[in-house]
């Protein structure tokens, strides 16, 4: 086990090596923005699928939409570059919204990222292997498998540590993002050069029929899910080598130049070419086809869209575990979140945010396309909050140009807002369930940190006077036999207390107390034996009756209660399956249910 | 849960009330038989099937076929008899084969039936649901569930104690004999008034081109599985009244007159009808038919034949926990399966029955036809063992008469084994696994004594020597903080041995160190205080070296090493899960992997 543990994921690191798991801004853009530049496969799609409801000839609106999708990522580009630099040490939309709006628009804003990370994954994932097996049809079957076999190697490259995962996952994103400014750069080269006929696409102004600012308002929000994911440097900023917060800052405006201009380009070509969109074929394959035909260069730009949408997970896997450290270390969810693991990994952030995302993968059978809806307003949601929260900020503080900083923050908080509000409006049926969830979340988020700050009010020492002091103990040995491991445990309760000891022992049958009772005084003549006869065969009921009367009379006299239970210890695991458990259910149940102490004294069987 | 629990099982009873709970021979009757008379329901059916093979021509052969398994039967009860007064504390195959021809086969003939039983449960219930399912058509596809419903009230029935679940399956048997009855008397009523046309079936002693010894024996030990079953008595001895082993024997015979009347009656009835076994329709089923027409009487004999099939599955209930007794008693399999539970039945035994039935159906969809074969060879395998076991008694004690009771038991484990032979021979496909699991429970069996051999010789005080007394305690407490669980525990400790208390720290970081160390020193100035760094941030590696340095020195002088672990218990069961479980993982590896005592001392949280 500890053996596979150390092949998979490598020998534990000391915690003085942290600052070696801190990643360069090029690995960082790599791991950090695949989910983001990811969406440029489907982001323009987006837009057109909206448009061809009302006819080809409305095609020419995607200029302006798109137009308009690079304003609203110009602004939350600036937006988030505020927010590094404003929350150095992380935590993004959900830091943010807390201390500038309060606790529960926190909470909104955090609750939506996990869940949405937990989708990212999950979605993801599910498009990759989608991608995948519709080139290989024969494993189609297989697609849920081979999705969990992807979060799998996804979850133990993270748990080896982010610098590993940084390196080998670069590669393929590189590669991807050359891939596709080659398509653009041809495509264009080819247009420049009239090889594509003008007749292809509409011109720009040509008036539409049935067009309506409700159509335009759709084929912006459902262009915009193209921007899902630029979040996630703001909540990852832990991770950047030193300077942090302006290596992530210029991760951050390289990530969104290159989302621009790749996202700028494909919808450029798309409308050039006239290209609707196919149920069979993808956008991006249709200006593959049309530039470069069924060639090599056809197959690679389709085998690294595939890929990088597998790869969008690990921006889920980089940040979830940093914005559960924040809402952890705030009491929010468990503090277990905090621990780092052998590779200084927060390892249990990772493995939720595997096990989560398994469990979505088989209960959707690996088709969770219409889990996108939810997931693009799960990131507008934080958005719109955490720009919001930088123009109280703003407003609050008043720094030196803090009009210029509000104008930036309130238009993006306005588009957001407009984004988030229009996949209520278009597409409520999808998204309902945050409004389900949503609260959920708050609530039990609430009660965890009501428990812990309860637990840490009891706990706390707060006057110097020390308790009464424990005068004496006796001493309560639950007996089943006159075997070793109980001469064990009498011995032992010999060396702690030799006057007050009682043994105490549960026969279901009288005649089983006398026999009993005899042997008792001739092995232990000076031990004092209790027989408790159980008509009804409970044991635990007769012993906590007894215990209780025991210590009532001990707390007369300041004497503390104490219960040793002899265990013997088996060899092999297995075996504990073949003894009666009574002295482990013994063992919790004194302890949840009564005030006293107890011990256990092992028995080591030898074979 | 446990209002729940009272008021599906009912209330606890007195071990002394244990007399109350044994039952009379005619509900015994109806449990223990259940299982054999619901046998003709398919049995003769089962003959045909095969004679089917040849020509309808072949049918006359049941009659000779049928006068064979009466000859079984009769072998089969009688030396069941003979069993029942030579073990009258039952066991049955197993105790016989056990005393009489050694352990290897005891465990044979024992681990058969086990699985057996299982089979019987999972067998009936599902052959049941599907009789009354493929009346309401409707319900199919529920056939799983509703099996599992029907195997649930079973176990709930039995869970309330064996009288009461007599008295209910008590009706519906007697209410199927009786109806058999009706049809067999109507029949036969029939056929002597001349209402039938004598045309209908072949003349007996027709030749039948094709015929074999091979198929007739084929025949012959399908038409045997009606005799399962039969054993379920000699199992369940101890359930009778006083005196029970009379009570046994006459109940046994009583039951193969029944089986022998409405076997025989079935087959004549079939044969004089010229029936030929159809897909859909059952045996049973047409001749009730073509004697009542269908009518409110047909209806009647396929509701009580669906609701028997059912039932059936009682026998197992009866007879399982009894023989696991058997095997416990004697250390074969855990000793769990000894316990009575709050309503004096063997409550592990039953609900381990019901878990791997359904399983088992689960498993199968709720097909379980095909398991029949495997659960005919499973009985006939002990069958053979036994009477072969009474043989070697016999011989070995010759009694008075004890040649005709060699004859008996003689002839029974001859047929016993020819139709064994037959199972094997005929339908190897269908039970080799037999073959596999049968030494596959024998080597478990075996383990499992040998374990329990050694833990008792382990255990056993053999000498009057008393161990060396301990002379003193170190005692060793990891602290995590400053907080009232701990300084309960450290009072605790001071009250055992106030000058060897050793306060463990275990820092993640070398600046916690230091903080903590200077906080202690202020508040327990006369507690040392050990810090053990963890730069790889494991707790349990750090504490058990100490633990190991530590009992070095203390072993020197006879000390004994105790660690007390402050353990705070919350208010509510989930809390649990918010709180790092660090103190459960210490004392559960230090018990398993240290000689060290354990001592927690709880810190009950009031909110």
């Amino acid at each position: 086990m500890s053996m596979l543990k150390r092949l998979l994921i490598g020998r534990p690191l000391k915690s003085t090596a942290l600052g070696e798991q801190k990643i360069t801004k090029t690995k960082a853009l790599a791991i950090l923005s695949s989910d983001a530049l990811s969406s440029v496969a489907y982001g323009p799609e987006q837009i057109l699928l909206v448009l061809v409801t009302i006819s080809a000839t409305a095609f020419w609106y995607s200029i302006p939409i798109g137009i308009g999708v690079l304003i609203l990522l110009t602004a939350l580009i600036l937006s988030y570059r505020q927010i590094i630099f404003a929350y150095p040490h992380g935590g993004g939309a959900y830091v943010v919204s807390k201390e500038n709006l309060g606790m529960y628009p926190g909470l909104i804003a955090g609750g939506s990222l996990l869940v949405d990370y937990i989708l990212t994954v999950a979605v993801s994932v599910s498009a990759g292997t989608d991608a995948i097996t519709s080139a290989f049809p024969s494993l189609h079957e297989h697609n849920v498998t081979i999705a969990i076999v992807f979060v799998l190697f996804i979850t133990i490259l993270n748990l080896r540590g982010v610098t590993e995962s940084a390196t080998i996952l670069a590669y393929p994103v590189y590669i991807f993002v050359f891939a596709l400014f080659i398509l653009i750069g041809v495509g264009i080269y080819q247009i420049v050069t009239g090889h594509v006929s003008p007749a292809l696409h509409v011109p720009i102004g040509t008036p539409v029929t049935g067009i309506s600012l409700f159509i335009l308002l759709r084929a912006f929000a459902s262009g915009s899910s193209a921007l899902t994911g630029v979040e996630a440097i703001s909540n990852a900023i832990p991770n950047f080598k030193d300077p942090a917060p302006n290596n992530a800052a210029k991760t951050l405006v390289a990530m969104g130049s290159l989302l621009a201009i790749l996202f700028a380009g494909i919808v450029f070509l798309a409308y050039y070419y006239g290209i609707a969109p196919k149920n069979e074929v993808t956008v991006v394959s249709q200006i593959a086809e049309q530039t470069f035909g069924r060639n090599v260069m056809y197959y690679f730009i389709q085998g690294t869209t595939a890929l990088i949408l597998i790869l969008a997970a690990n921006t889920g896997y980089s940040a979830f575990p940093l914005l559960a450290v924040n809402l952890a270390k705030d009491k929010f969810i468990p503090r277990m979140f905090t621990m780092r693991g052998d590779r200084l990994g927060y390892s249990n952030g990772i493995i939720f945010l595997a096990v989560m995302s398994i469990i979505l993968i088989i209960a959707f059978e690996g088709k969770t396309e219409h889990l996108i809806p939810l997931y693009a307003v799960g990131v507008f949601i934080p958005f719109t909050l955490a720009q919001t929260g930088m123009m109280v900020k703003w407003i609050r503080e008043k720094p030196k140009g803090w009009v210029t900083k509000l104008i930036i923050n309130s238009t993006g908080a306005a588009i957001s807002f407009i984004v988030m509000l229009m996949f209520f409006l278009t597409k409520f049926t999808q998204v309902w369930y945050v409004l389900i969830f949503l609260p959920l979340i708050i609530a039990v988020c609430y009660q965890i940190k009501k428990h812990y700050d309860a637990v840490g009010e009891q706990l706390r020492i707060t006057t110097c006077e020390p308790p009464a002091p424990i005068e004496g103990n006796v001493i309560i040995v639950p007996v089943a036999g006159i075997t070793h491991a109980v001469e064990n445990s009498l011995n032992y309760a010999k060396s702690l207390s030799p006057h007050q000891i009682i043994a105490v022992h549960v026969p279901f049958e009288r005649e089983d107390e006398i026999i009993f009772e005899e042997k008792w005084n001739k092995w232990q003549p000076d031990v004092r034996l209790v027989s408790l006869h159980s008509p009804y065969r409970s044991i635990i009921t007769p012993l906590t009756k007894f215990i209780d009367t025991v210590q009532r009379k001990a707390g007369e006299s300041n004497y503390q209660v104490t219960v040793i239970i002899p265990q013997f210890i088996p060899k092999k695991g297995w075996h504990n399956i073949l003894h009666n458990q009574s002295s482990l259910f013994i063992r919790t149940h004194l302890l949840f249910n009564r005030n006293v102490i107890v011990t256990t004294v092992p028995y080591h069987l030898k074979k």
